[in-house]
C-alpha cells in the first residue's frame, strides 16, 4: 500500500485525520496503520523511532530540562456503519473521529513539523487501549521498554471536548451475591428466595449518597451503580442464587483498597467479591509542563470522571492530563463525529505550549 | 423388539412399575414403550383399544352406570445416570419410579387383571406430559378425539405419596419491568437505573403475604415468587431495563383472570406482562365415584399445590384428582425412588375402588 501520509497530510491536522480514520484499525487490526505512522516517523530526522508490537514512539534528544509525551491509542471500537469518514460542515462522521484519531493527529502533526520543541517530547502511538488490559499497547511497552516512558510529563489525546480533563477515576467492579433455599415454586415456603433477598442489595444502592470531592480545584464526583442483575433456576423453582454486579467509580483520593474497604461496609452482611479494580489518578497539575500546558490552554481543568490511561502514567510516577479535540459522549457511537474547530483549537493550543518561550 | 410386558409381569404392579422403568421413554421417544403397552392392551378381549401418537387408551364397555379414567403418562424428564432402575430394600430408583411408571404401572395392571371392574373404566396412557403443553397427549386427545375422554371421574395416577390430594392450584407466570434511562457509570447520573428500580418490586414480593384458602376441607395456600431476574447493558452503563419474572401460584377459587387482576394490584405502578397462565382446578369431591374412591382410601384428601393435568380434566368438566404412590418431592430429581410398598398398598387401594360393592 502506498502510504497515504504524504507531506501535504501531515501538514493539516484536519486532513491527517481524516486520513488516519480512513486506515481500518479495529483493536488486533492495527499493523497496517503502525507500518504507515512508523514508516512517517523514521523519515523524520530529528527524530529517533522505535517499535515494539504494534506501539510505535519517536523521540526528540534534545538535552531540554524537561520531556513529556505525548500519546494516543490507534485502536478504534469496531465499525458501525460508520467507515469511512464522511465530513458535514463542520463535522468530520466516522469510527474513531472523536476517539481518538484527532487527537492522534495532533501528535503525529506536532511530530513531523515541530523540530525544536521547548521539551523533549516522546511521541507514543500505541495499540489496543479499547479492549482488555493484556493487549495495551502502553501496558506492553511499560513492561517490556519501562525506559521508553520516562518523563516528567504526559498527555493523553483522549476526547475531552477540548478542555483538560484532569487524572480520573478508579473504577472497582464487585459481585454481590445472594443466597436461599430451591424448592418447587407451587410450595415455595419450603424455600428462601434469593432474588427476594436482593431487593436489601438494591435498596442499599438506590438510597447510596455519592461522594463529591475536590482536588487541586478538580471536582469528581463518584457513583455506586447495579450495572446487572442475574438470579433464578427456571420457572417453577425458587431460586437459591442471585448475583449482583455493583460498579463503583471512586475519586483519587481513594486506593483501591479503600474503595474495597468502603464497598464492604456499604454491603455489610452480603457476600461481595472484587472481580476488578483500577486505581484513579490524582490531578497532576504540579509538574511544570503542566502549568505551562494549563496555561496555554484557555479554560481551567476539570476532573476527569471516566477512567484512562492517565492512571497507568500515573502508576508509573509520571503526573497526567487529559485534553482532545473529540467529544468523550460521543466516542463508541455510531454517530461518532468531531468539530473540525476543534481539532484546529487544539493544533494551535498544543503548538503554542510546545513553542512559547 | 420383544415385550418385556408379560403376563407375568403384568400380574405384579412392583415387577411392572420396574419394566416399565427400564423402557426409556423420555419425553418424545414414547414409541417403544407405546408400542408394547399397545401390543398387551389389544391382546386383551374385555377391552377396546385406540392409539394417538403415541398416546394409547383402552377401555371396557360393560354398561355401566359410571364411567371413570385412569390416567398416566408414559413420557420421563430426561435421564440423569438414574437409568435402568435399581432396587436396594424397600426402595426402587430409576428416572421415572416416582414420576410415574408406578402409578402407570397400576392402571395396566387393573387394565389386564380386572375384567368386570364396577365402573366403566378408561385406561389413558399418554404422551408428553412432561414437555411444553402443545405436544401434550392429554391435550392432542381431547382435540381430536374429545369422545375418547368422555366419563365422569378421572384420577391421575400422578405421585401423591398414597394420598389423595384433591384439584390444584393455577399458576400464572409474568414479567414486571422497570425502565430507566442508560447513561456511562462513570457519569451515573446523567442515567436512571431500572435495576435499583427492581427494589420496589422485590420489596412487594418479600412482604407479600401469601393466601390460605380451605375448599371442601382441603387447604390450598398460595405464593408469590421471582423466578428470574435479569438486568444490564454491560459493565460500564446504567442499565435502562430490568425485568422480573414473577410466578403466582393460585388456589383454585380464583380463575386465571381474577389471579391477573390481583397480580396487577400488587404491582401497581409497574408494566406487568402476563406470560403464561393455566387455571386451577376444584377439589372435585362430589362425584359418586370420587366418593366411593375417598371412601376406599384410608386418609383425607388434601389440596394439591403443584398444578397437573387434573386442570385438564376439570377444563373437560370431568372432576379429577390426584392419586399416587410416588413421592412428589422426588419427581425430576436424580435420585427419585418410589416405594414399593406404596405400589402394593396403591394396587389394593385401587383394586378394593373398583371391586368391592
Amino acid at each position: 500500500m502506498e502510504n497515504p501520509l504524504t507531506p501535504e497530510v501531515l501538514a493539516d491536522p484536519v486532513e491527517l485525520t481524516r486520513v488516519l480514520v480512513d486506515i481500518e484499525s479495529v483493536s488486533r487490526n492495527e499493523k497496517a496503520i503502525a507500518d504507515c505512522v512508523e514508516q512517517v516517523l523514521r523519515g523524520v530526522p530529528h527524530l529517533t523511532t522505535y517499535r515494539h508490537g504494534n506501539t510505535v514512539m519517536a523521540r526528540t534528544d534534545l538535552g531540554r530540562a524537561s520531556r513529556v509525551v505525548l500519546a494516543g491509542h490507534l485502536d478504534t471500537v469496531p465499525l458501525n456503519n460508520n467507515f469511512p469518514s464522511t465530513t458535514r460542515g463542520d463535522l468530520m462522521y466516522g469510527c474513531g473521529t472523536s476517539d481518538m484519531k484527532s487527537g492522534v493527529a495532533h501528535a503525529l502533526h506536532l511530530a513531523v513539523t515541530l523540530p525544536e520543541p521547548k521539551y523533549d517530547v516522546t511521541y507514543f502511538f500505541y495499540e489496543a487501549e479499547e479492549i482488555e488490559s493484556k493487549y495495551n499497547g502502553l501496558t506492553l511497552v511499560a513492561e517490556a521498554h519501562p525506559e521508553w516512558l520516562t518523563a516528567d510529563f504526559a498527555l493523553l489525546l483522549e476526547p475531552t471536548h477540548g478542555i483538560v480533563e484532569a487524572g480520573c477515576q478508579g473504577t472497582m467492579r464487585s459481585v454481590v451475591t445472594t443466597t436461599g433455599v430451591r424448592a418447587h415454586s407451587a410450595r415455595s415456603w419450603h424455600g428462601v428466595n434469593a432474588i427476594h433477598a436482593a431487593a436489601e442489595v438494591l435498596n442499599r444502592l438506590g438510597g447510596y449518597e455519592a461522594r463529591r470531592v475536590t482536588i487541586d480545584g478538580c471536582d469528581y464526583r463518584e457513583g455506586m451503580n447495579a450495572v446487572r442483575i442475574t438470579g433464578g433456576v427456571a420457572g417453577n423453582v425458587v431460586p437459591d442464587h442471585c448475583e449482583v454486579e455493583v460498579n463503583y467509580r471512586f475519586a483519587p483520593d481513594r486506593t483501591p483498597a479503600e474503595a474495597e474497604a468502603h464497598l464492604r461496609e456499604v454491603f455489610a452482611g452480603f457476600e461481595v467479591r472484587v472481580t476488578d479494580a483500577a486505581p484513579g489518578a490524582a490531578p497532576g497539575l504540579d509538574a511544570p509542563p503542566a502549568k505551562e500546558f494549563l496555561a496555554a490552554v484557555d479554560a481551567p481543568p476539570i476532573g476527569k470522571l471516566g477512567w484512562t490511561d492517565v492512571a497507568r502514567f500515573a502508576a508509573m510516577g509520571i503526573p497526567a492530563l487529559n485534553f482532545g479535540p473529540g467529544d468523550p459522549n460521543l466516542a463508541h457511537h455510531p454517530n461518532e463525529h468531531v468539530e473540525i474547530s476543534k481539532i484546529r483549537a487544539g493544533a494551535e493550543t498544543l503548538h503554542r505550549w510546545l513553542t512559547l518561550p
